[in-house]
């Protein structure tokens, strides 16, 4: 049979009978409205979306192309591999073939008739030697850098996407039930956490958590227990842990779990590249008092982040407001990380990144907006023993919040 | 404690304990030696590398930071995150603290007396964004494209290396012998790959497969059974499956797996970095007779590229041989995908990357080297009915090959 005919008859069927939710129409339409605010401001004629998370929010479609998006007039979707699929997929109506880049300058000419001279670029990822190829192909072009717009636009989620942050949300707690379930004494981090990890896929988790940086990697859980929930790495986090090798050096290691031991698991779920980031502490018999009494501080600075979590407050005023009662409740050198290494925020924009704005932290001085979503992270760290924190994933509302990730708030003791 | 003295004092014999090997001090030095030959001929008087994995083989940690080699003198490390850490991996002596990259200039002249005037850099990854900030940050200074120094130099693997892909290998057997153990009608491909990912990363398997490029993601299997098989997606491959969603089209998706079909692992494996790549097929009950035989006539295919792989054979020409057999043996329409949509390699180069030097494929006419390793993969694919393939990852010895992936070649019928 030839592909694209069994693409086009059987691949819709197929991939919704599976699960598949794809962008509705009027979502994208929407979002290219709000990217064109952003667009006229800084006086950019055309954008030019590369970037994969970028590509699937405009267009519905992660396939190997480029999404052209006049000012006026209907954007284009040149797709490399694979076409008839991300016709499938996207709910654009212009979708052609790029046999290679250096076809989309006539591609776009022959689609509005001319070439802009301010073309938006996502220069906060693109490599130079692709830029150098942009610049060859468009002698003349003033090229933008236009990351910020869509990542403006992309700060204020759709009910559509947090559906998906929900059922992300949900998928975690099916983890943490598992992990209740499963988990002993002897079971080295990695093999614990991998079984948690199965348990997501299973359930539509689709194993990547996406950072937006050259050198930061997409993997999805900390489980780190005792001492090696000490040990800070390369990784903007209170803690990294110990990891598997000198290539990898985050996360769950071999080190067996025991007794009594601090057991974190940081674990992010991945739904329609949606995100939810969660963090629970486990142990496996009672867990130390002094640990106890550092996650009993967590909840309470989690509890006071959500507390002033609603339209307008100031991102910034939180932060240090927690900050405070981190230093109150006697945790100064421990809070965040270890001193020289503490991070400089409590939470993080989330969605289709985990980078996204807002961030809770120094410096960020602006204001929460309904419909904004964000991941609140206490952590309290000690060196050489151990380190607790809890972490949800919370949507603001018109009038506060709401958590999107269920699991329960306990210490899973089992 | 202070999380310093924890460090030096304890993590090297935890991290040991724990089955990591860091890289000699003697690997590295032969690698910077190597480098320095590709940097004269550019004329290149010193290099920043920046990237993940040049950074771990040129200093054997993958901390954040910047590694400046001169092309003379000692190469100077400088780590934002984490500074200790960085100092037990690498074997380097001059490691410094690094706040921001604005600090790098004045770092450097203090190391060597002055400032290069001819840099190079990774433009195939380095954001623009991040050139344009260096551009301000070293004015006048020429910039010149550097990552093609890299990559010559890691196209030989040592044996350290070798060493490190064999135990990747050997993670990939006992990946297909849990795969016979538990395989049964009624499983989900995402349901039976999370299973198989759990027991590689009980091996020390990093759960990465890293690829060179900004868009093309780390994921580690492709489980895909009857129609899913035929399913071509966005990466360069034959077949790309289904996926998850259209944000992850590719792999293992919620398709049920059913008797006599056709079931494609392609599972990577990654032990300290280093990739083995490596793809069998299960059924369960008999395979039927069409996939058996285009089965067969991969082996061959397979069997034909390793006849030919010794130190001085022509990749192009393996390429073209091998695709006439191909051919001749009835496949010209289904080898390496649907018509159209045929990828051009039949094997590429391995090690840190998938995506490393030697390409077997159509253009590339250079000669294999001894120390080259690389995965062979013919398969072929029939789309809305299935796909088989088989896929070994090989090194270049001196009289000819050996491969690195030890599991059984047959078909793992269940």
């Amino acid at each position: 049979m030839n592909h694209a005919d069994w693409v086009r008859k059987e691949l819709r069927e197929l991939s919704r009978s599976l699960g598949f939710r794809y962008t509705p129409i009027e979502e994208i339409e929407n979002r290219i409205t709000r990217i064109r605010v952003g667009m006229k401001k800084q006086a950019v004629e055309a954008l030019l979306v590369i970037q994969k998370m970028n590509l699937y929010y405009v267009s519905g479609t992660t396939q190997d192309g480029l999404l052209f998006i006049p000012l006026e007039g209907k954007p284009l979707l040149m797709i490399k591999r694979e076409l008839e699929r991300a016709r499938v997929e996207s709910p654009l109506k212009d979708i052609v073939a790029l046999g290679s880049n250096k076809q989309f300058p006539s591609l776009v000419q022959s689609h509005i008739g001319k070439l802009p001279n301010r073309l938006g670029l996502e220069l906060d990822v693109l490599p130079v030697k692709d830029y150098f190829r942009f610049q060859e192909l468009l002698p003349g072009m003033k090229f933008i850098e236009a990351s910020q717009i869509l990542r403006e636009t992309r700060k204020i989620k759709s009910l559509f996407e947090i559906d998906l942050m929900r059922r992300a949300g949900e998928i975690g707690k099916e983890v943490y039930q598992e992990g209740r379930r499963i988990l002993k004494e002897g079971m080295t981090e990695i093999g614990f956490g991998g079984l948690l990890e199965a348990t997501a896929k299973r359930y539509g988790h689709e194993g990547l958590l996406r950072v937006r940086s050259l050198n930061y990697e997409a993997y999805t859980w900390h489980v780190l227990s005792g001492l090696t929930g000490g040990i800070v790495s390369q990784s903007d986090s209170p803690m990294g842990g110990l990891g598997l090798s000198p290539a990898f050096p985050v996360g769950a290691s071999l080190k067996v779990m025991r007794a009594h031991e601090p057991i974190l698991v940081d674990f992010g779920t991945c739904f329609h590249g949606y995100q939810a980031d969660e963090t629970r502490m486990f142990s496996i018999g009672k867990m130390e008092q002094k640990f106890i009494d550092a996650y009993k501080a967590c909840k309470e600075i989690h509890d006071a982040v959500l507390e002033e979590t609603r339209p307008g407050a100031d991102c910034e005023a939180i932060f240090i407001k927690v900050r405070q009662l981190a230093e109150k409740m006697g945790f100064k050198d421990s809070y965040l990380g270890p001193p020289g290494l503490q991070t400089r925020f409590i939470g993080h924009g989330i969605g289709l990144e985990l980078n996204e704005l807002p961030f809770i932290a120094q410096g960020q001085s602006y204001p929460l907006e309904e419909g904004m979503t964000f991941a609140v992270e206490p952590k309290i760290v000690f060196p050489g023993e151990g380190s607790v924190g809890l972490e949800n994933t919370v949507l603001v509302t018109e009038k506060g919040y709401e958590i999107l990730t269920p699991a329960e708030q306990e210490i899973f003791q089992v």
